[in-house]
């Protein structure tokens, strides 16, 4: 492990949303260093760190060490593990305990875990006050390359994921990329699902720097913090275009349709999908979408399913265990999802590897063949 | 009652915000044109009307037939009336139904009602798919002239009042004058104390004018609309100077610290002590207060607490029904309140009629020893 926070091992990427830009810093020992860090940028303030039961378990009493040395108050909030944790009690908990412990509009809310606990603790900081600082410590490979990034914030409803929520930016993120070693591979794997999607979506080149590399960042080190900068680059690039989502943002949900009906479809239950596995079978189902619609040559649809399954990413609804569900089911979870606007079906499409595109109109009926071609192959 | 939306009738006052302007119109007949309104501003959209019992009894149907009447499709929410409203099941409940309804990202919540329903529809707007749109329609005297204007929407917390929300602008403001003739004539003189309080700020003119005309404003016609024209001009002018509250909008708060502690200490039991009359004893303490540390001419705060007094609203620790308790517990209310920046006791204090100021470093004792007079004056 390097020296906390050695400025040399630390790469910064600036996200640009002028009064409210901010830096990501990407590298080894950030937990370490995130008293000073945080006692430097944000003096004066009282720190309020919310985590899951694993990662505080695991991290915890690091950042709590590192706080203290920096002569920094904090409290520690703590919820379960797994996505079932994004509902409006547990909304309604953290709230409380943040109100309980007098936390104040300047004071920070700092997420560690992974874009569970940063869904939820970012959306608490939006609406306690009507808006506490936030900090980002994303502990999993999907939150450091994804969900810290971008200021979405949020929690599930019965109609559906995210559905609720704020648009509400941090004021800085630390991406310690050693805390990644502890994650399951299980886990590490469904984060790479998001970092292969930056290249999906428009940049070939670090595509096919994945086909050749991605051992490397599963095995940490230079690769890795190159991997995790290269993917918040991108999102960041996008989302300063388009902060809330009205025009191409949406380009970052390549997948994301399918993956949020698959996720629905398979009651949440981590056991069987967690999010990036989706997110990895929903990118291969538009891929296959896009060749099946001639939009997408099929050798660029079988160039990105075998690159996911050398990894150990699922590429198929077959992948999922137990039931599915039939067209109808998967129908409804996508007209749910909110990404519909006004009636019609939008999606991510693509002409080929690093070429997708909005798609505003797609016919329901060439879905609905789609899927049941898909079934079809389980 | 005039024709519905004549024009002549309609005072537009503009909220300038950049990209999130929009209109306050005032008025007779606003409620009967509503829906040829909407659907000329918004073309397209579904309405959600959240209202409360009491008011969709009186007014919901008249709203919805002009909505049919533009073709608007439309469902209703109702919660009941109440400040105990405000809370986080009720928001859920909301939220809910929202979703089940299917409602879209560009669909307008409608708010039908006092502050109340204004705070938790506009709240549940801001959070739904991260933000839906948002049309203000408040009843209440004290909605037209002050809580639906500017933005802040939200809930209560067992730790203090509005402690949870977020800020979010309405589309639009429609401000129907005739709505408010069933209005309560207590909750009318409610919703004075701040129509009041905009002259107390620092408009020494306007209140000039309330003194004299302050009974045609209780009648309804032009002076009614007047004074609400003008307040919310007051209020329009603070809020785009600083729309989320860093400075000068702070100075709204006239008489809310005192008043808040004082609903706290009351139990938010509106039989007892409604949020305007709160204001209106704050509003006489903050006087009194400034008076006592020398700051404002005495006879200024005799002259105010003789206009509260004559139209019919508290000015005393001793016009509240039953315990409000001792200085202790006042004290505690009053550091809860959102308004404490960094443990320093801030107030609006005044010079005078139209010369009130932030105080941003009140010492404690100096509160204590003037709320014990207070209490004394039981
Ligand atoms: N806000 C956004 O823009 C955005 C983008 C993508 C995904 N998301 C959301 O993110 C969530 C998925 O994020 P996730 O995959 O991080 O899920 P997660 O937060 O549930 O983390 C996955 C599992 O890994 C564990 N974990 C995390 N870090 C660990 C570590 N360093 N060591 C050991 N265990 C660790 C967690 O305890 C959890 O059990 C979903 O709710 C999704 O909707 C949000
Ligand atoms: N968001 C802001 O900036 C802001 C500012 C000031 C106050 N507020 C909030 O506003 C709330 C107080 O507002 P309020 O005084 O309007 O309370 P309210 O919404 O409870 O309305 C008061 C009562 O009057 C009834 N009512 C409303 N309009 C009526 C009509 N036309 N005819 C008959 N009955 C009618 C309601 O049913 C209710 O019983 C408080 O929660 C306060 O915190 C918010």
């Amino acid at each position: 492990m390097s020296a906390p926070s050695d400025p040399d091992a630390i790469t910064s990427v600036p996200v640009a949303l002028g009064e409210r830009s901010y830096d990501i810093l990407i590298g080894a020992g950030l937990i370490a260093g995130a008293g000073a860090t945080i006692a430097a940028r944000f003096p004066g303030r009282a720190v309020a760190i919310v985590t899951d039961e694993t990662v505080g378990g695991l991290h915890g009493q690091a950042l709590e060490q590192s706080l203290d040395g920096a002569g920094i108050r904090h409290i520690r909030i703590s919820v379960p593990a797994g996505e079932a944790t994004k509902r409006f009690a547990m909304l309604e908990q953290v709230v409380d305990q943040l109100l309980a412990a007098r936390m104040e509009r300047g004071d920070l809310v700092v997420a560690l875990g992974g874009g569970v606990v940063g869904d939820l603790a970012g959306f608490a900081a939006a609406i306690v006050r009507r808006g506490m600082g936030f900090v980002q410590m994303p502990t999993s490979l999907l939150a450091q390359v994804d969900s810290s990034v971008g200021g979405k914030t949020g929690i599930n409803s019965r109609h559906g994921k995210n559905l609720i929520g704020a648009f509400y930016q941090p004021g800085l993120v630390l991406a310690d990329t050693d805390v990644l070693d502890t994650l399951s591979t299980r886990e590490f794997r469904a984060g790479y699902a998001e970092v292969a999607k930056y290249g999906l979506i428009d940049d070939p080149g670090f595509f096919g720097w994945l086909e050749a590399n991605w051992r490397g960042i599963f095995q940490g080190g230079r690769d890795r913090t190159q991997a995790i900068a290269t993917s918040c680059r991108a999102k960041a690039a996008v989302v300063a275009r388009d902060e809330t989502e009205t025009g191409d943002r949406a380009l970052l949900n390549l997948g994301h349709t399918f993956g949020h009906a698959l996720e629905a479809a398979t009651g949440y239950d981590s056991a069987r999908l967690v999010h990036g596995e989706g997110v990895a079978i929903g990118m291969a189902q538009a891929y296959r979408f896009s060749a099946k619609l001639g939009l997408c040559p099929p050798d660029d649809a079988e160039r990105m399913r075998s690159h996911l399954t050398a990894v150990g990413l699922p590429t198929e609804l077959a992948h999922i265990p137990g039931d599915v569900g039939d067209v109808d089911r998967l129908m409804t979870a996508i007209q749910q999802d909110k990404k519909v606007t006004r009636g019609a079906l939008t999606f991510i499409l693509t002409r080929g590897i690093g070429r997708s595109f909005i798609a505003g109109d797609v016919d329901p009926t060439a879905v609905r063949s789609f899927l049941a071609e898909e079934l079809a192959r389980r």
